[in-house]
């Protein structure tokens, strides 16, 4: 279904960067009031590949007290979006071609309603194409709803592919906020995600109003492994919002601060043990999650004895994450967490030993004209 | 007057480190349950000195989001603590010879309840100190009750002065326990002041059961001032203790936590504007405090306007604290927020313009036998 998307573009206010910090406007979404590092451009731009191809890569979103502010990428699962230029496709519209993997008959061929379509539009505004049509095919590699960053993975792969057809004009601000407007729409208005999966590593986000972000390097020298541990179980992401407390208690907030302080330091200075025990101090959103997932709480018992530095729920759930320093410890750490899945919970699960990804959202693939 | 404080130590619970960190026990107090570094002595050791004089430095507890559980040292602002070997104080006893200073007649001499004389006598106890008495004398550099850790560096001069005469036998952890009896009894069980006090640098405060400190290192290459403005004002710490909310909303949560970590980035990566950013950013207590300071939201809009990066409340106030990079803006930053003071407040106020210090308590001065 193609969709024709050109019209005129909202006002974009460029605010500056204030020193004083605005307070959040709970609720209140963004108005793509970014600084934007590059103008965005009506110039109507030549495609510089017939057609390209983009990998996305997973993201574990909250990392425990990093709850709606922190996520990081990880190597090795993700979505892949393919982009071609499309005589077929009228100039400045943009069609969905195909869907490809798992469970993907839920997801809507409408541009309009779909992660990478809605992603792919923003980008094609933001770089004002009006001379070209595209087409576009999505290869799920992500199962849908395991808290793995599924619809961020697939709106930054596309986000990133349509920028590198283009001849990557737009900037990584840009791509967040086109990939922010496809979260909106189908997960909620939160960048811990989409922001990892474009920008690689660990990144933390600081302000919506202005988008501010700050990427969080980890040491090049350490390593950090995570061992994902998926169940067989839908964990819908309302139902996970649902769950959490509308009020929190003065000490309970001081906590959870400090441990996100800590998990942040942790994070720059490499130190795993640290990593892991911050991940693992969550004492506002975990408890109240965790008994929604069946045998969550035995299978963090269950990484912990088996040597993880820490563990806690990726994203919303129901997807485990465990840190470790080895791929083997991994390998045997997810052996636990997969047995205690069945044991506590009664559920199948698959798991995943995976490094950090340091990159992002990258071109896997382009064809010259 | 001299006190005797030997009894039995209570038993001191050496708890292993866990992995999963413990969730805090809102209000209740720390039972030295410490996994030492050096194992408490009752060697009854000998003075290594006939006397010692030791610094502390003032702290800047908070930043803004950090709110009880990071604080920073500044240096050349602080208080002194000079200890001798008295052979006319009974064995065992400590006494305190004198209090210098101004406004400090309400200081009480008895060690019990004094800040100096509570960690030193903790100190005395957990070296096991049996065959010698000690005396006192405190020098006050720092005003009472001002925001910037009077009390703290009371006791951390104390504690490492004490320390020190016997040939630091003990590790940073237990001068920060000892510490931390004296904050307990005088101002409240927080570490933010004492821990950087003792430590130097920031330290972020990752839990008290077990004590788990993380210092911050701030790059040395970079040249970081803070503009400390004390008005003529008194702002007890439980009145503005009383005025912070029971409870925070969610997204509140979300934003102060977000800024902690973006605080802890800061210092870690050394990034001044970031770090100006996130102390400006809190949303909870400050807005709370800053209103029952007089001039105090005028102060804030005075420094930014003046160039600063940041300013907020330092510690429970009524000191006001800005950050810059240059002494010399930061006189210029301190005089329009004294002038800020006076107009927006009618009080008056002096500033100082003081660097990070990197080092915390230590001797300055010892007589060899």
């Amino acid at each position: 279904m193609a969709i024709c998307f050109f019209s005129a573009p909202k006002p974009i206010t460029i605010s500056p960067s204030t020193q004083a910090a605005s307070a959040p406007k709970p609720l209140s979404r963004c108005n793509l009031s970014l600084p934007y590092k590059t103008l965005v451009t009506k110039a109507d731009p030549e495609p510089i590949y017939s057609s390209v191809k983009a990998f996305a890569p997973a993201t574990i979103a909250n990392l425990g007290p990093g709850f709606d502010f922190l996520g990081c990428a990880v190597d090795g699962l993700g979505d892949f979006v393919s982009i071609s230029v499309d005589p077929h496709v009228r100039p400045g519209e943009i069609s969905i071609s195909g869907i490809y993997g798992d469970n993907v008959k839920k997801l809507s061929k409408n541009p309009l309603y779909n992660c990478a379509g809605i992603a792919a539009i923003e980008v094609m505004k933001m770089l004002g194409v009006r001379s070209v049509g595209l087409s576009l095919s999505l290869e799920k590699g992500l199962p849908l709803g395991s808290g793995l960053g599924s619809s961020a993975a697939s709106a930054a792969a596309a986000a990133v592919a349509v920028n590198g057809i283009f001849g990557n004009k737009l900037g990584v601000d840009e791509l967040v906020l086109a990939g922010l407007k496809s979260e909106e729409k189908v997960s909620g208005y939160h960048a811990d995600n989409v922001s990892p999966s474009i920008m690689g590593g660990f990144v933390l986000i600081r302000s919506y109003e202005p988008l501010d972000l700050i990427p969080l390097k980890f040491p090049m020298e350490k390593n950090l492994f995570f061992v994902l541990v998926s169940p067989d179980f839908e964990a819908p992401t309302k139902k996970m919002r649902a769950a959490l407390p509308a009020e929190i208690g003065m000490p309970h907030h001081v906590w959870n601060s400090s441990q996100a302080g800590a998990l942040v330091a942790s994070v720059l200075q490499g130190d795993l043990v640290g990593l892991g025990k911050a991940m693992s101090s969550d004492i506002i959103v975990e408890p109240r999650r965790a008994p929604l997932i069946p045998g969550m709480e035995a299978v963090k018992k269950a990484a912990i004895e088996a040597g993880a530095f820490g563990c806690t729920i990726s994203g919303a759930g129901p997807t485990a994450v465990a840190v470790t320093d080895s791929e083997q410890r991994g390998n045997e750490i997810g052996k636990q967490m997969v047995e205690a899945f069945l044991k506590g919970g009664n559920l199948k699960a698959c798991s995943y030993v995976k490094q950090l990804d340091r990159v992002g959202a990258r071109l896997v693939n382009s064809i010259h004209y």
